[in-house]
């Protein structure tokens, strides 16, 4: 086995360099040709799943079942955005005709989104190894829309990063349109290459802050996409108790403790009413789990201090000890509503890990105060049986989170049109963008407009005759295309 | 007449707090009526003429044709959002049904965008006294958004942002909706303020760079749109020799100079080919034309060190000295293109003014290498007869600029649907958003996605009938609406 070693400067050049010149001949790649590279790329993916869970597992220790399901949502992702590019609706085609007798004259103007004239930086995540990695949504969506892709590698698994690259770059007209760059300095010079027109990352807050202000010293400050931390709330709302509690309880554990509490939507905040069945039904669910390695000994420790933090909290369950290094247990505290406002914003910061607080409170009219408080999630969730309860709580919530789930758990992100994965700040960095489902290709395109430009020089997507037959407005009209 | 003074900090948070109480109902207001408001404060608009542009005439001597037309061009900019809004596209709202026979079972989702949960800080520019300040294209798209407002004045125009905030706050079923505030600090104050939840921005890139900095040290780093400096590209190609030589330079010339070269778009650099009677058109167009007072003292002295720093070349022509005070003459410079390129990056930042260089080219096939060293800009232009010779050219400017121009001048901007007013860095902060036209609502609007949401907590815009009659994609499929 090759020992992988951090690239030095000029691997990272080098990366950028062949990226844009393999660039160059991509984002003139007709877009029937793009989504057929998409579609083969998934293919490619799915068919090396034999070969690629094992080495992830290896560095993960994520198991099959979870990491073949992985691949095959990625596959799953390239292969939305075939249809993504097939439709042309991203391109957001405008055109409003010229109208010489208007004062002052209007011109003819037409506008359609274009790739980003550069490189897309992509920061992989270390807990999804296939899904939010070298050939993620960040990736896929990138290529989509005709940008070349430089990966900076998670250290956590940087075979199964060769080899998703490796395997991908067969699938593409040239290898160069995904770059793999490895190690912490390597992420630096990314950042700051001017080459790079923009960087899509998903890690911790203190991680994108980092990179963040790499950005901002650059001579041009390029687009920071970075999907951060998130406390996901979940309010068990008084008809829910009508329900089945256990049920409850127990989806509320799954959640939190699925793949060692390893996910970004993961339930961190559990707002229950004071119920002794319902919160002796959440202590039996939490101690029927169990824990197990977390992905890196970085990881647990980040987990390990963040339950430091939370240790002037009562411990309601804690689960039991799962097999494997660096093991960890899941651990849920329990606070009232007046203790836990009185800790915020601290005590609500995302623990990454399977841990939460059940926070108890008395009268619902208490907790519109408390929840408005909390700072920006990628979810929130509202576990009820009568609509109408909830109705002032999901205003509160709405600003708080980009998606709002009704009985539902948090974890399971849906890869499609009508997906957001994002929120306010520190869910992401740019709430109006998702990391996730087609929305995630506008993060990669920008708008020109052509003044009356010549025919033979427009796009084919601003033509008259609307060739590849995309959406478009026409002179305030929207005609949804082929 | 009283004295404007620089607003204290509790002013500042007055505003916000007043903003953000009346934005509670703003935001909740249905769409028909939103419209209907942002049409009042139009005819308000408009019906103030004759009591504005006096006001603003002696704040900036822009004289009463252009800020008669500029009034109506900001009345136009309510008139338009209220067709952004009566439509409802900018919602972008998406339907996925449920499929609980997929793996893993789809749960039903839908996405619609909702106004950004804050205030929206505006900085105004000085340059524009209607459409880019106080009642200008950011602050009526955010209006439209539904989210409510606090502009930091203009210094170059205290009175006239006073009175134009009177004049709309008349239609708005708040006045608190657009609050007001002056002076350097009370921006410092706004940009830092956690009820602020973007950033509007017109002016400098120094200006912008040092908001950018306030909000980089924010606790939630919020979006921030700014639209800095352009240099706006003009290419004359071989070809346009064959036509009007006279018309062309005295084009070059008229938007060079219009307003003093108060312009964004004002075209700063100017491509020609080695030709003798094109040069001597230039020259005498340019003398032909006249200077005048500039906005401000400080935009004067910002005009001269602009000089000073092209002090090294030739002069090609001066216009002559016009009336007022503090008053400048237009100034064309010329170099050949060698010359020009040894003196990129600096040589080609924007001078704001009346000041161009006249580049001159024996080759075009020389063009490409220098003119993609170019910064972003907001427009790029080509004058060419023959559209095949600007192939090249125009693959060249168009990852450069956010409008590209055919036998046309920058100045002069249309706003409507396919406007786009933006461009790379440093023409803007974000190069996906347009701060002019329907794009401009982008900006001030976040998506949120339900998952398996009750129908009855649904927004209209997702719900199974579509009471508004939105356009909306629904399974994949888009649907154009009413």
């Amino acid at each position: 086995m090759t020992t992988i070693t951090d690239s030095p400067d000029h691997e990272v050049d080098h990366a950028v360099a062949a990226a844009l010149r393999a660039g160059t001949a991509w984002r003139r790649t007709p877009a029937a040709d793009r989504a057929a590279v998409l579609d083969a790329a998934a293919d490619a993916l799915a068919e090396a799943a034999e070969t690629l869970w094992p080495v992830a597992d290896a560095e993960t220790r994520l198991g099959e079942t979870r990491l073949r399901g992985e691949i095959a949502r990625t596959a799953g992702q390239f292969r939305l955005f075939a249809q993504v590019v097939g439709d042309g609706g991203y391109l957001d085609a405008v055109i409003d005709h010229a109208d010489p007798a208007a004062v002052p004259p209007k011109p003819d103007l037409r506008r359609v989104n274009h790739p980003l004239p550069g490189v897309v930086g992509v920061f992989a995540a270390g807990n999804f190894p296939f899904a939010f990695s070298v050939a993620g949504g960040d990736t896929a969506s990138a290529l989509a829309a005709g940008c070349p892709v430089v990966v900076k590698a998670h250290p956590g698994h940087p075979r199964t990063s060769d080899l998703v690259a490796r395997t991908v770059r067969a699938a593409l007209p040239s290898p160069d349109l995904l770059g793999l760059v490895h190690g912490f300095d390597a992420g630096g010079r990314l950042a700051r290459h001017p080459g790079v027109a923009a960087i899509g990352f998903t890690g911790s807050i203190a991680g994108g802050q980092a990179v963040q202000a790499l950005i901002g010293e650059r001579p041009d400050p390029i687009p920071f996409y970075g999907e951060l931390g998130s406390a996901n709330p979940v309010v068990v709302l008084p008809s829910a108790l009508r329900g089945d509690v256990t049920a409850l309880a127990r989806g509320f554990a799954g959640s939190l403790t699925l793949g060692v509490g390893q996910f970004c939507t993961n339930p961190g905040l559990l707002f229950v009413p004071e119920d002794d069945r319902l919160l002796t039904a959440v202590a039996e669910a939490v101690a029927a789990t169990a824990g197990g390695p977390m992905l890196t000994e970085r990881i647990r420790d980040g987990y390990l201090g963040g339950l430091d933090r939370l240790a002037g909290l009562r411990v309601l369950a804690e689960g039991s000890a799962g097999a494997g290094e660096p093991e960890v247990v899941p651990r849920v505290f329990t606070a009232d509503l007046a203790e836990f406002a009185a800790g915020l914003p601290g005590i609500a910061e995302e623990c990454f890990g399977p841990a939460a607080i059940v926070v108890v409170y008395r009268d619902p009219g208490d907790l519109p105060a408390v929840l408005s408080r909390l700072a920006g999630s990628l979810t929130a969730t509202v576990h009820a049986l009568d609509p109408a309860e909830a109705a002032e709580i999901a205003e509160v919530l709405r600003p708080l989170a980009g998606r709002l789930i009704w009985n539902g758990w948090p974890t399971g992100v849906a890869v499609n049109w009508a997906i957001h994965h994002g929120g306010p700040w520190p869910a992401s960095t740019s709430p109006a963008h998702t990391s996730v489902g087609s929305g995630a290709i506008a993060r990669w395109v920008t708008p020109v407009a052509y003044q009356d430009w010549p025919e033979g020089l427009l796009p084919p997507e601003l033509r008259a005759d609307n060739p590849l037959g995309v959406p478009r407005r026409v002179d305030g009209r929207l005609h949804p295309g082929k």
